[in-house]
């Protein structure tokens, strides 16, 4: 707790910090971080949501603040829910605490448990919305694509060399990148809530897609959903993905449908994911599959791992991604560029077509 | 002129950038930069060598000084010459000017005119090399490579996605990158001795390889000269890389003799450049001859344009640059990366093999 009073921005600044540590372990709940203040400004609770069925962030927040959180402020990233999940609704508790007022960064877009602000008013909290909107939204930006849309939010993750290519001439890969750029893929494989790759990849590397310590090969103790695109159900019965390690779901076409090229129906595949919880999908390739999301305008995020080496051979990261014109290109605005180890982290997100 | 005292070391930074005015334009001469202090310590004289046959950088600033050199300092960028070209040696100059101390940046390696310092020496001159070393190194490093070891420094420049694609599908490429990027590389090119591509890209793409402002077209005052890789001498009569904006070269393996792929001999074109006072090289591409100069080896540095956009199919910015396995992959280190406009500019050389 800290001495003297905080102002509401630097709480909310607390309360996004705070959220993120749920990162990849909410789903299908969203990331929420709540600060509670007394009646003179003072930090007297600090909650997060940890993990689907645990409580909400106010919950914990006004666990902590007892007594102290009568005629005191709210804090919240996230507009507080207003029905009875598995937990019961957070206006109720804040109202029955007798905080005086709520402050809120995003409002809530879940039809089931939105209506917050207007039950908190009613019971004559004062509400205030809107309090650092942007970095509240980005903190927990994939549950609110993926609840206001329907399906999940979709990073699609390569590895590359300077000049594009994702191996060697003789199809070796390992590796690419740098031991630095490669545990940072593990901590992206732990914030989301499911890793996707193609057939192709399964095949040609048969990588085991959990999320280790690549020091010591430990398995972080949440393990991402294992999904592989196989439209023909080739996957073999003895390839790593289908270990103990972690859950996989083998997605046929038989299962989820065929899209117009003949495979796998993605908008399908995507909305059959969002009804098991998934809100977050690091899309890891192959190529053939990275490009067709890309040419169904379904990745949200790029990020591209570069290292300072080239090839002049070997396979691409990225094919048929429906561009066969300079002019159909698909344009990204880059959101950072970051050195990890020797090698370059590029984020970006595709920028919207006009019209 | 400066009011009080400068230090040496802070006189050598602005010798570097006074120097640094002459990239382009003095091959087959150095980049050389001087500032002349008086007794006391106050600058008095400042030159930099701006082109072959014009005065050096150490009789511009001498000249300026005047009487007021006697008992003085001069800081230099390179080892003053000691042999009479065009002009006479700047160190009988210093010596007459009566210059106490002479500070040098870089030995000079040219065979012709070194020896400097020892002359001055022996002329009862204090002579103080290495200070600023390193930046007097970077800053002539194409001409300090060329003398030392008898072919041009050689740049090699590309643009592309950030999938490593430098054209779409339909062979369109304009353009990949933005224009502050396309006018960076005219900016290169006014810096460059010479500017050299493939008969391939002369074939497809039909360049004018001049150095332009792009805004309003009008050309660089100085030209570099055009350099087309032509084994079989294919360059059309109506090429524009023909036309009478600037010098060409149309290089085939007839004038400069077969290496062992059946092509132009690269190392003997590189010195034939040599010969003709070519001290650094611009290579454009197209991506297999880039690839034959990195299999070479003859690459110095790599200077990469690449677009925040995804095009998935199209001709790749690197082809065969002799690596077959990931293990041979040509590493590189990266001294830089800068956004110009919306792209990335990746600068990088490639690390020295073991053994």
């Amino acid at each position: 707790m800290a001495s003297g009073g905080v102002s509401i921005d630097e709480a909310m600044r607390r309360a996004i910090a705070l959220g993120a540590r749920g990162l990849g372990t909410t789903s299908p709940n969203p990331i929420v971080g709540c600060v509670l203040l007394d009646a003179a400004g003072e930090v007297v609770g600090e909650g997060f949501h940890a993990y689907a069925g645990g409580p909400h962030a106010e919950i914990v927040a006004l666990a902590q603040a007892g007594e102290r959180a009568r005629g005191g402020t709210a804090i919240v990233t996230l507009e507080p829910c207003n029905h009875t999940g598995r937990t019961g609704p957070c206006t109720r508790a804040l109202i029955n605490a007798g905080v005086a007022k709520v402050v809120v960064g995003v409002a809530d877009p879940d039809p089931v448990a939105r209506g917050g602000a207007e039950t908190l008013r009613a019971a004559g909290v004062e509400v205030e919305m809107g309090v650092r909107e942007d970095e509240a939204e980005a903190g927990n930006i994939a549950w609110l694509t993926s609840v206001r849309r329907g399906w999940p939010y979709v990073t699609w993750k390569y590895a590359a060399t300077l000049d594009g290519r994702s191996a060697a001439a003789d199809g070796t890969s390992m590796w690419i990148t740098s031991e630095a750029a490669r545990m940072d893929v593990h901590a992206l494989r732990c914030a989301s809530d499911a890793v996707m790759v193609g057939i192709g990849t399964v095949l040609a590397d048969d990588p085991r897609l959990t999320a280790r310590n690549l020091r010591d090969g430990s398995l972080a103790i949440r393990q991402p959903l294992r999904v592989v695109v196989d439209s023909a159900g080739r996957t073999p019965a003895g390839a790593k993905v289908r270990d103990n390690a972690a859950a996989t779901w083998v997605a046929t076409a038989a299962q989820v449908g065929t899209g117009p090229d003949g495979q796998v129906d993605l908008q399908a595949l995507l909305a059959a994911l969002h009804v098991r919880g998934v809100r977050s999908v690091l899309l890891e390739g192959g190529p053939r599959l990275a490009g067709a999301f890309l040419a169904a305008g379904l990745v949200d995020k790029v990020v591209g791992y570069v290292a300072p080496r080239l090839l002049g051979a070997g396979a691409s990261a990225l094919v048929d991604a429906g561009v066969s014109t300079i002019s159909e290109a698909i344009d990204l605005d880059l959101t950072d560029v970051t050195r990890v180890g020797p090698d370059l982290r590029f984020t970006a997100v595709p920028r919207k077509k006009e019209g």
